[in-house]
């Protein structure tokens, strides 16, 4: 009997808003873009960083809620779980929101609104496409780190047998709220952390954004929050091209916003998650831009400049963790995760990635010496 | 700062093929159906009611791998998972499955092979869905009612809180394969099961599907397989066709696949499962066109052919579940899953579904008093 042709598309759209202090009664935003033809009822999930440094943040909602009733309704108490990779190690977390959409009748027309970093939100996300299929997420990330790069994206995930994202979905967000007033209490390290990401996708995609990222080096390193609010929206902006013009899903072998993730991955993991995933990342993009330059790509002068500013900015450029063997079970896993032929970004020059389908492991090695001697000599020099 | 959009589309494609002794060596379908250019890893997953009954099929699997070994290979002997509702009611199969993702490696671009009733695909279905993000997933459908309705489509799910399908996701298959053997050795309930689903899709879509059911209603209740077979391919199609025609994902409120559904959804739970999908299915047919033409919308001649094909093919149109007060509960749920305005599917004339938003619900009950009295009326003349 004659075979069945099956062929659909599915569209997906959302927005990416900027703000300050959201959830300030007179700050429109929030209410505003939810359906107006009926009442929406909102479940919100508050990473416990967010919660200790912004001790009003809970009564703010409450307010919010209260004074725009007509627009919107929470249907219980935020609830606040652990920030940080814990959110996605331990699935209780995941539990206790699935818990709350089977006990509050949360249907898939209502929203999960996640508030806080990477971490916290990726566990949300994955509760939010799950449940019912699906219920509607808001996301409102707060560090650097989610509001440039992950919070923006349309992944979700936790670990799970010690593996990064073992069990997600792709499931796009109902819309991503970044409101700038979180960043003005994130310590100096996360600051620092999220600035990883736009350095990454300078590098591989954008020229004039990466000299723009060398002409603000000292503002962003002295925390000007000008200089972060440009490098937050570009950053964004870039990702969410990219993801729009690729492989949403990916459903290919590639994946070239991973550029320095393979090594980034293993290392959050070697160093039990003290390293914070922006750190990671920062080491990982020296580690492969000091291969691509021993490996005859990238010139040497792009290499410098390269840890110039990593250095500039406050990153470290090594950690023990390189110099561990597990390591390159970090180029393994990261096929592994993604499946079909191993596939990692380089470096070509500045602004130009280019993919390569093997790496050299002792070339890696000389890699991690360079790293730990540029590494020393900053530390005594 | 000015927002950012993000909009694109997703684009999936797959073919639902039919084919009889799928895994006897010498048919080609199954090595041709995957990617030619490398290897493909399998870890096949089987329904036990199926290994029971197909007791050389796990041989048959390893004897196919074996012969064509250029093509495709297994990661370890298929996983033998209980079928039915157990399989989506104890998560322990669901952990199994992604237990053995992570032991064997299994990658995105491996593939997981579900064999077996609707069940055990849903089940399957999320765990491949949820590990790595999305491992390629191929579903055997081996019941009339998988290889006709949900085996064809792009949901899956596994019940939790006692609800059915509380945890799931829209994920299209790699592929899908219809192997007519596996009917023959249904038991009657099985066989007669699938057919409702069937005669929901020809009601509210396809008058002509409807009369040739009518035509074919004595080789069917004989276990006619040529009937049959036609019977699943017409209704494979038009599932096919609503998807893509419509709204895959559910993004909306309407679901008008669900005729019938909602109380069958409410009874399938309400008998412990004793009822099979498609029986409770055709009772919530049964009373959807009682209170279409109660309502003054179904023509009297209209509603007595079905009843009378329900009742020809074997089905039940009365269980005592339907007199539980719960069972209205049952709307509600519908609508809690769905989310939005609650939106059902009544029928207006055979081949014409129209949807209403409200239900009366002392109407309701005079549509189950007759439905009492007419399978009274069948057990006793």
């Amino acid at each position: 009997m004659k075979s069945l042709s099956q062929s659909f598309s599915v569209a997906f759209q959302y927005q990416v808003h900027f703000t300050n202090r959201l959830f300030q009664v007179e700050n429109p935003l929030f209410k505003d873009i939810l359906p107006q033809d009926n009442l929406a009822k909102l479940f919100v999930v508050i990473d416990q960083g967010v919660a200790e440094t912004h001790p009003q943040l809970l009564t703010d909602i409450k307010n919010y809620a209260n004074a725009h009733s007509d627009s919107l309704s929470l249907f219980a108490n935020p609830l606040v779980v652990p920030g940080g990779e814990e959110a996605k190690n331990n699935t209780q977390y995941l539990q206790q929101i699935v818990e709350a959409v089977d006990r509050y009748r949360i249907d898939r027309h209502s929203y999960i609104v996640g508030i806080g970093g990477g971490a916290v939100l990726d566990m949300v996300g994955l509760a939010a496409a799950v449940a019912h299929r699906g219920v509607r997420h808001i996301r409102i990330p707060t560090t650097v780190l989610s509001q440039n790069d992950s919070g923006v994206g349309v992944k979700n995930g936790v670990n799970y047998f010690g593996k990064k994202n073992f069990l997600g979905t792709f499931a796009p967000p109902y819309t991503v709220i970044n409101d700038s007033a979180f960043l003005s209490t994130l310590d100096d390290r996360d600051w620092r952390a999220g600035i990883a990401e736009a350095i990454k996708v300078a590098l591989i995609k954008d020229k004039p954004f990466w000299e723009r990222l060398e002409q603000d080096v000292t503002a962003l390193a002295n925390r000007d929050q000008e200089a972060m609010q440009y490098l937050i929206h570009r950053c964004a902006e870039i990702h969410l091209q990219h993801i729009a013009g690729g492989d949403p899903f990916e459903m290919g072998s590639s994946r070239p916003l991973d550029f320095g993730h393979w090594a980034a991955h293993k290392l959050e993991q070697l160093s039990d998650y003290q390293l914070r995933h922006g750190e990671a990342v920062a080491i990982g993009i020296a580690l492969d831009v000091t291969y691509s330059h021993l490996q005859g790509m990238l010139p040497e002068a792009d290499l410098h400049r390269i840890i110039k500013l990593l250095l500039q900015l406050g990153f470290d450029i090594y950690t023990p963790e390189l110099a561990e063997p597990e390591l390159l079970r970090g180029l393994d896993e990261f096929q592994e995760h993604l499946g079909g032929q191993l596939t990692i970004m380089l470096l070509e020059e500045i602004g130009q990635g280019v993919e390569v389908h093997e790496m050299d492991k002792s070339l890696i090695q000389q890699a991690i010496d360079q790293l730990a001697e540029k590494q020393a000599a900053k530390v005594l020099g």
